[in-house]
């Protein structure tokens, strides 16, 4: 089995990236966001201090600049980044941005024009401080072309939909193990750690050998952070001192990366038997999440579908404890484009996809937020996650 | 037991801030940095697309300003932030910049000078877009700020190394399990969760009911990371899919969540009768990290630590494998100042934390490194991670 885009695809994408920039008479492309790099060359890498970047010239070698200790990682990832040019390390006795506008001059653009998605040529991680490229370069035009592959990111390919329905089985096998391993007493840590361990091995026995993650670590993250009980109100808390008692509310969410890219899966549960309050509000946001559902088309507007479930809590008297918009693109981040939210008039088109993930939150009380991954397809839209939503299925 | 920073810390460390603002004549500090907010605050939150500052004035309340979904957050981290101002949701109806500037002005900070670490307003993840803060609140002054947080964490205080010692404890055992799970045959994920969950109970159920992680979702990260025999020779690898086999060389790295701060603790392992060549290596690594550790002291320059392990290597005919610095400043960040760089001449200082990480690499053989979290004391230094660092005790 593939658990990886093909190399004719990168080779099309590279090539999309080339037309625009002709079009826009841009002599390359210049990128510091690790994301764009990996979308465009399957290169993985860990962004750190150490400033790094991609240059896409339109005539000439894809070259990678950044730091000594990636040169032999490169060749390892991509057959697609030509080209590897490197300081030893930062802040170094002369400056890795000095250093690359040599790279940039030695590469014959000095006095061109390059798009770019940085403002000063470097991420700026972790108290990272330097100059401005575009400074020491004064002789180039950078201009901002953050948009193109953002813009190319949004529409999912075929091999990329099939990436993240990969991802959706072992986020299901990962969710019925944390259902299967709450119970009071337990710490959420415990039972994260046990149900990320067991998929992670599930997965590299039937996936076979060739099977590793991408751009993690750990192939799976299975996780409550911390929404336990009062704490599932608070749909950002990252942990909780407490054990999961009876009664408790309990939120888990599930990502799996499958040749870098990962679904979204999230499930409210409720330890014990639901009480009627528990009911209400859980149906009510089932209710909201099966509204947006049916709103998910082509040319639908994406406000629309965060309009949908607005509707639904409004009429069931619960839109004051409403927190977040309806959803968000995903794919290769946790978020991205594009927003499942009331001020964006931009229309959802086929091959995009989303989480739908509507919630309520009561302080002292509890959150009730499902999150499915949503493909738009040529008529409608396909659930690619497919664990229980129903409260039956969700009463631990 | 303590398992975060007191008040009283927070208050000074908030108090030093508005000193240093009185004197450079700022009227605020405006920081999108999340590490930095907690740094002040003990408020920790997931940073996203999701415009989010905090804004701490001269004279007036400590206000975060962010999403809806914060704000019942706030009040259960910390009790510093004296006021929450917040937007729906990302992109909204009126972008969040806008709410902000609105925010900013009802503060009374429409026609001051503000400091900043940020150059538009947002940290600008995942795909967010937005005007800049600066031109939509043109009255105000804004001036670059981003040094008075970074230069407060550089020496760490009595409570800040406490957490720290307790993080190198957990590290330790962490480590011990790397080792004693480690054997042929099995992947390193696999070995890597194993250990990350028997650490996570063992922390809980020896620190007490009230231990949780303040920054982190799992409390210990406890990884190989992919380095794993010819992968090791990789020093930012990220995964691997082949299992551990005897002659491999491997390279655990430990980060134990304490209240938010964490030490690095790694140790190169082989598994089986290390053959001559990597007894050599192995030994000549262990002589550059030793030949550091005697250069820490007060008043001994950054840049000197780093050409210590230097000549190490070049008197040993192993320069050519020096992919990397010695080390790199640490604490609430995985990296961060200060740098031991050759070319840093700062001074080290009694109470900065430094992990000391000299390493030699070679392509399809392996990559040797240590890395120890080191106190600079008085009058000199102290290690806090105490795992053995001999070969005879790292041979599986």
């Amino acid at each position: 089995m593939r658990f990886s885009i093909s190399d004719a695809e990168y080779k099309s994408r590279i090539e999309r990236v080339r037309k625009v920039l002709a079009k826009r008479k841009l002599d390359a492309l210049y990128l510091t966001n690790g994301t764009s790099m990996f979308y465009l060359t399957g290169y993985s890498f860990i962004s750190t201090e150490r400033p790094a970047a991609l240059v896409l010239p339109v005539d000439g070698k894809i070259t990678f600049i950044g730091p000594l200790l990636e040169k032999d990682h490169v060749p390892l990832e991509t057959r697609f980044i030509e080209d590897v040019r490197t300081y030893v390390d930062y802040p170094g006795e002369k400056h890795p941005i000095e250093h690359f506008a040599d790279f940039l001059r030695d590469m014959g653009l000095a006095k061109k024009r390059i798009g770019t998605d940085s403002k000063d040529g470097a991420v700026g991680l972790w108290g990272y401080r330097g100059p401005s490229l575009m400074k020491k370069l004064s002789e180039a035009e950078f201009v901002d072309a953050s948009d193109i592959v953002s813009e190319m990111r949004l529409v999912k390919s075929e091999e990329e939909i099939v990436l993240m329905r990969e991802s959706a089985k072992w986020a299901n096998l990962a969710t019925s193990l944390l259902q299967e391993y709450s119970e009071e007493g337990l710490w959420d840590v415990d039972v994260e750690l046990a149900a990320m361990h067991q998929t992670s091995i599930a997965m590299k026995k039937t996936l076979g050998s060739d099977y590793q993650p991408k751009r993690s670590i750990i192939p799976v993250s299975a996780v409550f952070r911390g929404q336990i009980g009062e704490m599932s109100a608070i749909p950002h808390s990252i942990a909780t001192k407490r054990t999961i008692r009876r009664g408790d509310v309990i939120i888990g969410e599930v990502g799996v990366d499958v040749g870098g890219y990962s679904c979204e899966l999230e499930r409210t549960m409720i330890v014990g038997e639901p009480t009627a309050k528990q009911k209400r509000y859980f149906n009510v946001m089932l209710k909201a999440q099966e509204a947006a559902f049916e709103t998910f088309k082509p040319d639908a507007k994406c406000g629309d579908v965060d309009k949908a479930t607005i509707n639904v809590f409004k009429k069931n008297g619960l839109i004051h404890l409403v927190k977040h918009h309806t959803g968000h693109g995903l794919g290769l981040e946790m978020h991205e484009p594009p927003w499942l939210d009331i001020g964006n008039d931009e229309p959802l088109r086929s091959g995009m996809i989303v989480s739908c993930e509507p919630g309520i939150y009561e302080v002292g009380f509890a959150g009730f937020r499902h999150s499915d991954t949503v493909l738009i397809t040529g008529d409608g839209a396909e659930l690619l996650t497919y664990y229980p939503r129903d409260l039956g299925s969700l009463t631990i």
